[in-house]
């Protein structure tokens, strides 16, 4: 945030009676605010704690998904209504220090390579500072975001956090960093805003299905916005819009299909196996270090029959001495 | 390119003997050369020089699809084996100060909202070194590459240059730009390379169906890598990786569904509606800006059933005046 001061109004911390799983309207706030208010929000990270610096593979395999995403709130907002536009300001986002890459198989069935990647992975994160050592010399740039923020849904009962929703969620914007502001379209009086699933990076379709999972503290400012509508969130962002924050030289795999889910999933193996033969990683740190610092954009969804989406690799992740010459 | 020096070693120009309009491994070359010559190629923009700048969206619904794409060559590359790597050097990419900007209704059904755009519409840009001027101020900054950069597909007989293929073709990746490589599989011999599509600026994703269509002149050094096999074109780039090259100020539209096309709808409607709303555009014109200056990334595919693609519009395009408040 630079130099720019703000005082906290409130603050929430992530206790039984914040911290839930689901998207409810019908769910008690946790704390009520006036529109301008600044509000420091703990959160867990998305396994609600199941993880920790000594875990392995096999806790990984034994993880229960019902705690997953452990979200803090709701925050009230004082009269928001259906229809409103709910502008979320994110001032600060902290890491703690820790963070957890996972392949998850099984029931969970998370990752575009799901099927490829049968068996549990783990990377444990030791986070300094705006650095994430991979091992190997291999560092990615943090810039820590909360995937998941949103407004309950006019349904009501419980629903699920893992799928992304009209009123937000699981949206996994990595740009929604500090100096960024989230818009959610309010479907209930007060909005009640729940927020989670920190994370201290994470590349462009988060392909594994996790980025740097991290307990994370959030300091955002409410605001209303009556005169507007959105039917999805929107947002605006200082950057960065590159893995590193930068422009640099970078590695591209594409994947040309006639689906842009099937060019995804080439861009991504293509990825993997580049990472392998070419950096001598193995499959599944590659398949996590793809989720956490490539990049996939969409080239083309013109050219029919095929789509063109490429994953980016930024080269400065790798220690100056393993990084093969980039011309002939 | 900077302070590098290369000395050009052949030049193909636009005519024609090498402009031709399809894929086919039983073209005859416009030139051999051996690997690490540089050769300067000349394009004619995508159309074949259909469009002037006195051109009108009436002159774009009589447009002739049959001369699309217009590509030069091809190139024989010497040695060139199916299963070899041909690298294409960029060294210089050049516009020639005009471009043209398109929705192209009928037949040819490009871009992502086709069925909302029934009608013609044409852009047509003055190219200033490194800006191209949109109107009421709004500047793009360019960044030259080719289009259209692939070998012949190994099935004789012709191929349309509209699907981008296995072996390159239409895969509009707009960081191939001067100073990036890229790798395309060979899949016959003396690989016969042709190039064109030229685009002054485009957005990730092409949206409208068409860049900056220009003609251009294009610089590159042929390499072969027989110790590298892949199966769809890769490539290394310097940059840009953000549409001014720069990390900077955007405004974010999400699209959340349950089909990654579905989303990149939602994501490119919500931007022509900003747009429209926020910047007093009109649907057309916004609709070709999105497809030049905005970029679209898969913020997450594995969050089922709903993944997110999200569409990003540089704030800096706009003239300061026309800037609105970013923050409340």
């Amino acid at each position: 945030m630079g130099a720019e001061e703000f005082a906290v109004d409130h603050r929430i911390d992530a206790d039984d009676d914040t911290v839930h799983s689901d998207w409810d309207n019908g769910r008690e706030p946790a704390l009520t605010v006036e529109p301008g208010d600044i509000v420091r929000i703990s959160c867990r990270d998305a396994t609600n704690g199941q993880l920790g610096p000594e875990s392995t593979p096999a806790d990984v395999a034994a993880l229960d998904i019902d705690p997953i995403h452990a979200l803090t709130g709701p925050v009230a907002v004082e009269g928001a209504q259906p229809g409103d536009v709910l502008a979320v300001e994110l001032l600060e986002v902290e890491h703690e220090g820790v963070g957890y890459t996972l392949v998850l198989p099984g029931p969970a069935e998370l990752g575009v390579l799901a099927d490829e990647f049968p068996d549990p992975a783990l990377h444990v994160w030791d986070l300094e500072g705006d650095v994430g050592h991979f091992g190997d010399g291999i560092e990615v740039p943090l810039n820590p975001f909360p995937g998941i923020v949103g407004v309950a849904p006019a349904e009501d009962g419980p629903h699920g956090t893992f799928p992304p929703r009209d009123v937000g969620g699981n949206i996994d914007v990595k740009q929604l960093t500090a100096g960024s502001t989230v818009y959610l379209p309010v479907a209930v009086e007060d909005a009640l805003f729940s927020i989670g699933d920190g994370h201290a990076a994470q590349g462009d379709g988060e392909v594994c299905g996790t980025g740097i999972e991290a307990p994370m503290t959030v300091t955002c400012r409410f605001d209303l916005r009556s005169d507007r509508s959105i039917e999805q969130p929107q947002f605006e962002t200082a950057g960065p819009f590159t893995p590193t924050g930068r422009d640099e030289p970078m590695y591209g795999t594409t994947g040309i299909a006639d689906d842009l889910m099937a060019a995804t999933r080439r861009a991504v193996r293509s990825m993997v196996d580049h990472l392998r033969d070419e950096r001598g990683l193995e499959r599944d740190d590659a398949y996590m270090l793809c989720s956490v610092a490539v990049d996939l954009k969409i080239n083309e969804a013109v050219n029919a029959p095929n789509w063109v989406v490429s994953a980016y690799l930024p080269e400065s992740i790798f220690p100056e001495a393993k990084r093969r010459p980039t011309r002939a």
